[in-house]
């Protein structure tokens, strides 16, 4: 099922040899679908964040380094290996600071460095198979978060999320969104509030689009509106995508979202951050070592705007995330359970050894 | 002083019968002065939106009938009053929620009601003293405002304000940053952070620009980076307006606020509310009983966009207001002192007589 939309965020076209992706640019007004047959043409998309979000960005890149290994024209392993690396180098160049990116490209030179002794197309048919269960198995993690974060709450329940951790940022299901897609599944009726999320719109342009595709009760709220409906008792639970997590349970997301849980803990309703456990950083003892990206201030006076909306030389300050203090988050839920205080218990739990890969 | 600005917010070009007013629908782009000579310009200068701002909607009506009385040619009294009551209807119905337009315009009928022995020319010359008097009076209590905000800060302080409570939407100095105006005379350095406040954007438009016109520090935030800023410590002090004050503390102002309030507590800065004591409301026992208005959805997908921002059909859900709770203000500061918990004592205080009128 494609939880209301009728394409996928990130595929494989085989019998193209294509990376077929919704141009998330264009959403809401069109819907694009895009077949990029070269590594450059993947690497512009990822970098002009037609395709966005961590988890889209790992599949994406582990398909278009698929795509790449197959213009690898050699049966030599070590003129392979290197020319593997150099478009590995190149994709992972297109968003650095993307953790998925990397650790996907990571994953996918494993495959490559663990079957030297296989021949170079049964090496690219590795690839495509560890291409593709990257993907599935984000759809099973994200299903799982679903699972985990749907027995947190009722049928007829106010949701609020704020930002896009949805079907768009992931390859299914979403992680903060993944709760209501079983929800609707299972006719649990929620009435979800997405918050715009300036400056970026992800929420105005994304989430409300995809959620109201899949049939889902949204209503789209200004970011500063959160308090008020919350007040109104709108709100039962607040579901949020976490961007990375430090061990005391701290959590990074869309700036914003440090505020989403203040007024939440305020009006006493739970706050739940939705984390695969691969955004668990176990280097991280507390959230004052995540570093905050810096924006552009054109951002926040004119981007979107049919003309600038602000004074020449007025300042601007446009951090894209914040972290949330491990107080205000009432539990973090990944595909391996659910985790409440204290973090430092309960985080080490969640993380599970990576499996091992052979030939076969 | 102009506080920065070359122009007043709004004024009376006595040679011209004019009354002139600076465009803020073309505000931070072009600097435009109007002057308005016909009452049918004015009321369309103020349902536009070209004039705004409970204050200066005030004194802009109080202008506006003064320069309406001119055109009643007659010196009968009876035939007077009721061409000036005619004229009175239609400039109130320009925007019917905004209590200062028809506070304005009462205070001015009662000057004619008040000499009903005077001669029209005589009545005539009281209306104009009374418009003026209400703009003085307005320049007076803002900056007797200011003067009490200024007391509860130091130099070098961050303030963070929300919406425009500034000049723009007074005679002068503002309410909320009337404390920095008065402040950068006396050379406080203050630095300023003005939320954009969605979905009209008063902060990006005005409060950023009125603020740099006269030389203070000032940066631009969106409205969810509040969190952020407070707590990396770089605010010592929130200052905004309020629309309406119930008895018991509850403050109605722009949608947001509440939101705002909660955040300064959590990091324990101070929070003050801004308001003339016209704007305290002694019928209302608390703020439950505010009436708060809800604006077209077009204000978050569509205005200021050069294309729609949402997928077609997406709800949205779009208050104006919201009613921040006296236990999370600070103080309420007005012309005539600082009100601080308990406020059903201290309000009341704030609250003195209106003067009488007579012929002279």
């Amino acid at each position: 099922m494609k939880t209301g939309l009728t394409f996928d965020t990130v595929a494989l076209d085989e019998k193209e040899r294509a990376l077929v992706i919704i141009d998330q640019t264009r959403l809401p007004n069109e819907e694009v679908l895009l077949h990029l047959k070269t590594q450059a043409e993947i690497i512009e998309a990822i970098y002009l964040l037609k395709v966005r979000g961590a988890p889209a960005i790992g599949v994406a890149a582990a398909y278009g380094i698929y795509l790449a290994s197959l213009e690898i024209e050699t049966e030599d392993y070590d003129v392979f290996l290197d020319a593997f690396r150099r478009a590995s180098a190149d994709l992972n160049a297109a968003r650095p600071t993307a953790v998925n990116l990397s650790w996907a490209l990571r994953r996918m030179e494993q495959v490559v460095t663990d079957h030297r002794e296989c021949s170079i197309s049964r090496i690219k048919e590795l690839l495509r198979k560890e291409a593709t269960e990257i993907r599935e198995e984000d759809i099973r993690i994200c299903r799982s978060i679903g699972e985990y974060g749907l027995s947190l709450v009722k049928k007829g329940d106010g949701l609020l999320t704020h930002c896009n951790a949805g079907q768009l940022a992931t390859s299914r299901y979403g992680t903060a969104t993944a709760p209501m897609y079983l929800g609707q599944e299972k006719g649990y009726a929620f009435h979800v509030y997405a918050d715009e999320t300036r400056p970026l719109l992800q929420g105005a342009r994304l989430t409300a689009y995809e959620l109201q595709k899949a049939g889902i009760d949204v209503t789209l709220i200004c970011d500063n509106m959160a308090s008020s409906v919350m007040k109104q008792g709108k709100i039962q639970a607040v579901f949020v995508g976490c961007d990375r997590v430090a061990m005391n349970g701290d959590a990074a997301n869309k700036i914003g979202t440090s505020g989403v849980a203040l007024l939440a803990k305020h009006y006493g309703i739970p706050f739940y951050g939705c984390a695969p456990s691969s955004t668990i950083d176990e280097k991280l003892t507390d959230g004052s070592q995540i570093p905050i990206e810096e924006r552009p201030g054109e951002e926040i006076s004119t981007m979107w705007y049919a003309k600038k909306m602000t004074a020449d030389g007025v300042k601007t300050f446009n951090p894209a995330f914040d972290v949330t203090d491990h107080e205000l988050i009432s539990a973090i839920i990944t595909e391996n359970g659910i985790a409440r205080a204290p973090f430092t218990e309960s985080l080490p739990k969640m993380l599970k050894g990576t499996k091992g890969h052979d030939c076969s």
